[in-house]
């Protein structure tokens, strides 16, 4: 069978939903909210990201011929509605907050008003899109912060959850600071430095370690960072040594040594003894081998001097927390506040708005969230901006350089408590009276049915 | 820029190497050994998944003209090996176990020999590509087994690691014996049933629970499933249970009605209840909402009357354990056994092959790797089989029914402590007494470089 197009990938329930909809005649304009329920453990913030593939996919939303004839095949789907839906595409509006933003529980990041079977069925794909890319950028922004302004490097490519998520973590990892990748194709795709060292096949390739290393100057005599614990380390660094200097006899220079096992911290000192001994202080040191945001901060709290972390598996499924609680809720179905009352999952009913208010310093103070149409004065600057209308999308895609420019801005405002690594200070999100007041009537009244 | 091949999926190194190695003339016969370190917490066993992706791969190896292009934007690359890699395709073989085998920690589950540019080039993708689909059918078998013979259903769409892990976890979950997924493009990519209930927003939508079920029954009169926690999950069964009875009055009949929050196994209990008292007994029960296979386990345990659970992010992500540490070590290059020593992380030279020794009733009793060229008589049945001779794929890839067919089978015969949820009892693999000589010789070799 053909690969279905991107407008199938919707759980079922969204296409069923939609049949009952169509025949029901009911197939008013519906607003649906994209929100994160709450913080994890050791998180009181989120990164924004994914907003630039959830507009791409607005134009996408059309099914194909083939993807109607295998829904058929599906059975349980009347022609007529087949029918409908061949002709159907996105005509709503999308709110949404930049790639960038600092937001928090409870917040929407996003909201969808359109007709309502328009609007359901893009919630599998803007769930999936935009929890991947925020978990990710929420992950890498603690490690940037953690390094205290060395280089990160994202090397996660082989255990991130597929090339898709692979391509996506190196964009967002960028996005809030790292300042390359290693995954090739990503790098080329999205215009992100790319770093590479070697592996320790090509160590045991070779005779020798030194024997490697001469090898690798003589391809790159310029950019060549060695790998030096394929046996042992310290003896690596000594093999590392004898050649740089050989390089910088020929006029080249070895631009870093790579550690990649044992105690990180330690080794990075003894190797730093080593290469200033032999007067290469110019020869960085690069640390990797398990690594993510608390051991990078061990390191850095340690002293050591060590120049640029590579981070791979731990911050690129984010092992501590690889989701979130992001849920896309109807909030309005034909101009009248809708909410559920599951136990733990309550949501809040009604178009909204999330202000910020910041001090005369432009720090973040606290965030309200309010109805859409309710006056907010001194409240703060809103955060939600219209990024599409009428079925098109109404703002251009900022570059990934404004987006990383967007975050450093908003990470640096946001107060150091809510960035501890451990048991960060949650940030004041406040509802605001008249929101309050509407969920109480709508709990009421749900209560009541 | 447009998108690059899939040809560019590899870490930068791997092409640095690659340039190296052919600047050196070092582009002799490697094997790589793919593998995985170890076993995580409350895990005894991987499964083996992603060989069909593995050798679609092999046959897209070559690079584009505008990947080459690219490559040279990057700049370091000399003209002359891009000009090789222009015609660079993959000429090697691969010995694999089939997907759906069961194996252990430190055991081949695939080899890769080939001249070394060839095979270092693929490291990144069938790492990344084994890892995710290993670790989801992992996770999923873990489900499948807690379920206990109830239906297992995919809801991970949403929380997977993007559209491509969502397309994967389906397949592997599948695999290992789910009885389906919500997920469309899935079911209909890789021909698993669709499963679809409705979502809070539909019940939201409309003026009254029984309303909402109403509409639904109209456009699904035989294969509805409602979703009773939207406000209150006993007036949420009350309400199912009065639009049960006028669908069987019109000859019609509910399938089952869907719990999302609250304690599972108590209001199962208690709309079971409800349902039977109104003779409702053919009406099933599916539970949902957070679970994984400790929940699954107990609410199994508690002897609650649920027919199939619909499992979604902690599976999806592999919450507990959303990686492994799988491997791509370089074991023999120009007929010369080669391993590295690093702290944490030696590995076992040579090309392999794992035996498999069963009791007579055959239940797995112990593995043995081994060299592949040794003599094992007595040892038990090899697992790794070619599937690819001279950069030509050797078998066809099995259906997905006979992969789950082959897990099935594989799962059974696997003795029960190994399968535990919890602190299982690791299974017998030993190192054949070859392999083992050869190690220590390949050590102190290397110790002495």
């Amino acid at each position: 069978m053909d690969a279905p197009s991107p407008a199938l990938f919707v759980d079922l329930y969204e296409l069923t939903m939609a049949q009952a909809y169509w025949h029901s005649g009911r197939t008013g304009e519906a607003t649906f909210s994209l929100f994160i329920r709450s913080h994890p453990r050791n998180r009181a913030y989120w990164v924004c990201a994914g907003l630039q593939d959830v507009l791409r996919r607005v134009g996408e939303f059309r099914p194909t011929r083939d993807d109607l004839e295998a829904l058929r095949g599906l059975g349980g789907f009347d022609p007529g509605f087949l029918d409908y839906l061949k002709g159907l595409r996105f005509t709503g509006s999308l709110r949404a907050m930049p790639e960038g933003s600092i937001f928090f529980a409870n917040e929407p990041a996003l909201e969808v008003t359109a007709p309502i079977i328009e609007a359901q069925l893009l919630e599998t794909y803007l769930i999936n899109c935009l929890n991947l890319q925020t978990v990710m950028a929420t992950k890498a922004s603690r490690v940037v912060h953690a390094a205290g302004g060395r280089t990160v490097v994202d090397f996660a490519a082989r255990r991130a959850h597929g090339t898709e998520a692979a391509d996506r973590l190196a964009r967002a990892s960028y996005a809030v600071g790292y300042s390359g990748t290693s995954n090739v194709a990503a790098g080329i795709r999205h215009g992100i430095p790319t770093f590479g060292t070697m592996a320790h096949s090509f160590v045991t390739c070779f005779e020798s370690e030194a024997e490697a290393f001469r090898a690798y100057a003589a391809s790159f005599p310029d950019t060549s960072v060695f790998l030096v614990d394929t046996y042992d380390t310290l003896g690596g660094v000594r093999a590392a040594v004898t050649v740089a200097r050989e390089m910088r006899e020929a006029g080249r220079a070895l631009r870093a040594i790579r550690l990649d096992s044992g105690d990180l911290a330690g080794l990075s000192a003894a190797a730093r003894g080593l290469l200033d001994d032999a007067g290469l202080h110019e020869v960085d040191i690069f640390a990797s081998g398990g690594l993510d945001e608390f051991g990078v901060e061990s390191i850095v709290r340690a002293g050591a001097p060590v120049d640029g972390f590579g981070v791979g598996t731990r911050v690129g499924v984010s092992a501590d927390s690889p989701w979130s609680e992001c849920v896309y809720k109807l909030v309005e179905y034909d101009g009248s506040p809708v909410l559920k009352l599951s136990a733990g999952k309550a949501s809040l009913p009604g178009r909204k708005q999330v202000y910020r208010l910041r001090d005369e310093d432009g720090r973040c103070v606290r965030d309200t969230v309010a109805l859409a149409d309710e006056p907010c004065s001194g409240a703060g600057e809103p955060l939600l901006e219209e990024v599409a209308r009428d079925g098109v999308v109404t703002v251009p895609s900022p570059p990934l350089s404004a987006i990383r420019a967007r975050f450093s801005r908003e990470f640096a405002s946001l107060p150091s408590p809510h960035k501890a690594l451990l048991s960060p200070t949650q940030y004041d999100v406040r509802v605001s009276g008249r929101l309050e007041a509407l969920r109480s009537r709508a709990a009421r009244k749900a209560a009541n049915t």
